[in-house]
């Protein structure tokens, strides 16, 4: 049975994704303060460089906040970053206790943060609803866990598992209900990233576009404020400038090419790994030291492929379209095995209906 | 809102349903009989050759039949078959009122046993949750109005739609609940067909097991009572005698060679098609003949391939592994097609977890 304790954190949750497509490089964070039995504050971190959510919670407080109880979704931070320290600010607002989703992963707090307040008297108790907390920072806690972002790849086929025909002839094989979905994805994404194919044959700009996000005025109103890095991985620069692509705002392209040129107005990254391809492991990395949580990869059969190869994916966001394209039809992932031992297990999280389309999570399986 | 006429359809539908692994090539039936209010008979058909539903609800009406209503999920047969006429025992019994979910698709009755009820001076009524009568029946009215049996096909496929690996390796890739799920497929169908090349890689038996049915121990005993007949398509009659299929009971072969000795044991039905190939339409039209209402395809993608080109899919039903077997894989149907305007539009009608597996049961849409 759901403890109080547990309702109140789910709300502080539900105000959390309030930023989901704002707050980064930060983790989305929600706050509501309790003073017997009634919420007296609500708050939410809206965008990096702004205030966190237990300022906004404690100002909605007020003077009700001494003796309150603060329910945060993440522990409070102890560090001087762009705002003063949250755990000071719980201190000086006379709260008597303070109950944390999770600890902070990042190692300036790692626990800081519930020891300063415990020190200043304050009851502090960590890891009520955890597991929803985890998943809704999961690039943020990738990052300051591994230095490296959490990277979801989206796809979608038809039911025989097809993403195009043999001549290349494509076009939207999913309905808009997907579309606004994956709209979404990108928005929440600290990066869209594409490949030279996907940008060629598709005249791709993977921008976020206003009327597709399906959100309410105030969140598109943040989405937009605060777009996606768009991300090109072109080891031999095929895209030309000239592309919609690079027209649509200030771009990073990862090569494999080390001396050449930048593109006007975009800055080129050289990361040669093998066989004149991006290091793809090497571009995570550079992303995650600039602050990236998420990465959103929408490309063609051979980039998202050589993600799955070299076992950088986090998790699939398969958009299924209801139709058959047939046996000479592209491959959802050019990953060419040979034994049934090599196949990747997955675990299917999520399989729902989009509008006419389905929607399936899955999340690759580590194998002994 | 339900009426109450539809609570006890409901319930004579849920009477029917027990008969969906042992009354072809008759219907499923249920009745309930029903007076002031309060159930007073039940039945269902169980066997061909055996009392109809309306039968077994009468006599457990006794007495109280006379002024009660009956429900009834299919019009109630006006011609001698190998039972009387319900129609007439109905009329018999005393019944005021007769409710049908349908009329019967069944050219010899086809309305007149509800007219037969009417002149005698019985209230009906027909069309009372018809679309859950009609789907319970899709094979026998498919029959009865098209002369063809309504083709399932199971396929069996990872998540990037592939069946086995290039080199023909492959293996249950599915669990234990989406084979019991098989299995119940197989014993609710008057026919599962099968091709040579799953009979030679798999050597497939493709039998109903009781053990693996997860069925109660009556429904069990009805289903292992009344197996499927087991069909091969074998053109060119590759399949030895000796294969573990034919080990496993009488089998009919459909080939395409005219001038064969027949299998000891087993029936050989030349159909000779277009290209050395068995003609599958009139397989299809032989089936029905012999009073065939479902017929179960698992075969491999040549076969089912084979199925789905010439339009006589009337349902698929796909098992979905958590797995990627990747690009160099076996595809789930051989159907090569050129242009995306070809691609067969699907309807899904349910996708749902079936153990660790997925199952999505697809119709195909008919293109302008």
């Amino acid at each position: 049975m759901a403890s109080s304790d547990q309702a109140y954190m789910a709300r502080a949750l539900q105000l959390a994704h309030k930023g989901s497509y704002s707050t980064h490089p930060n983790p989305r964070v929600g706050c509501v303060v309790v003073r017997d039995g009634q919420i007296v504050g609500e708050g939410w971190h809206v965008r990096a460089g702004e205030p966190h959510a237990e300022v906004h919670a404690l100002r909605q407080a007020g003077e009700l906040a001494r003796g309150a109880t603060a329910y945060v979704t993440l522990e409070p931070c102890s560090h001087h970053g762009r705002t003063p320290p949250c755990a000071d600010a719980l201190v000086a607002a006379g709260v008597a206790r303070v109950v944390a989703a999770m600890q902070d992963p990042n190692p300036q707090v790692a626990g800081r943060g519930l020891a300063r307040l415990a020190e200043a008297g304050i009851e502090v108790a960590s890891g009520v609803l955890e597991a929803e907390a985890r998943a809704l920072n999961a690039g943020f806690i990738k990052r300051m866990e591994q230095g490296l972002p959490f990277v979801r790849v989206k796809l979608a086929m038809s039911l025989d598992g097809r993403t195009a025909m043999a001549s290349g002839e494509s076009q939207w094989i999913t309905g808009p209900a997907a579309r606004s979905a994956v709209q979404r994805l990108r928005a929440r994404a600290s990066v869209v990233l594409t490949g030279a194919d996907t940008v060629l044959m598709d005249d791709a700009r993977l921008t976020v576009r206003a009327d597709e996000l399906g959100l309410d005025p105030e969140l598109t109103a943040l989405a937009v404020s605060r777009p996606p890095l768009r991300v090109l991985v072109d080891g031999s620069l095929r895209v030309p400038a000239t592309a919609p692509f690079f027209q649509a705002g200030a771009a990073l392209v990862a090569t494999a090419q080390a001396d050449r040129e930048a593109y006007p107005g975009h800055e080129l990254l050289a990361l040669p790994g093998a066989d004149g391809h991006v290091d793809l492991r090497r571009l995570l990395e550079e992303l995650a030291g600039r602050g990236v949580n998420e990465v959103l990869v929408e490309a063609g059969p051979r980039l998202a492929g050589a993600f799955a190869r070299a076992g950088l994916v986090d998790e699939y966001q398969i958009f299924i379209a209801a139709k058959f394209l047939g046996s000479s039809a592209r491959p959802l992932l050019d990953w060419p095995l040979t034994r049934m031992a090599e196949a990747q297990e997955l675990s299917i999280v999520e399989m729902r209906a989009v509008g006419d389309d389905w929607r399936v999570i899955a999340i690759p399986r580590a194998t002994a």
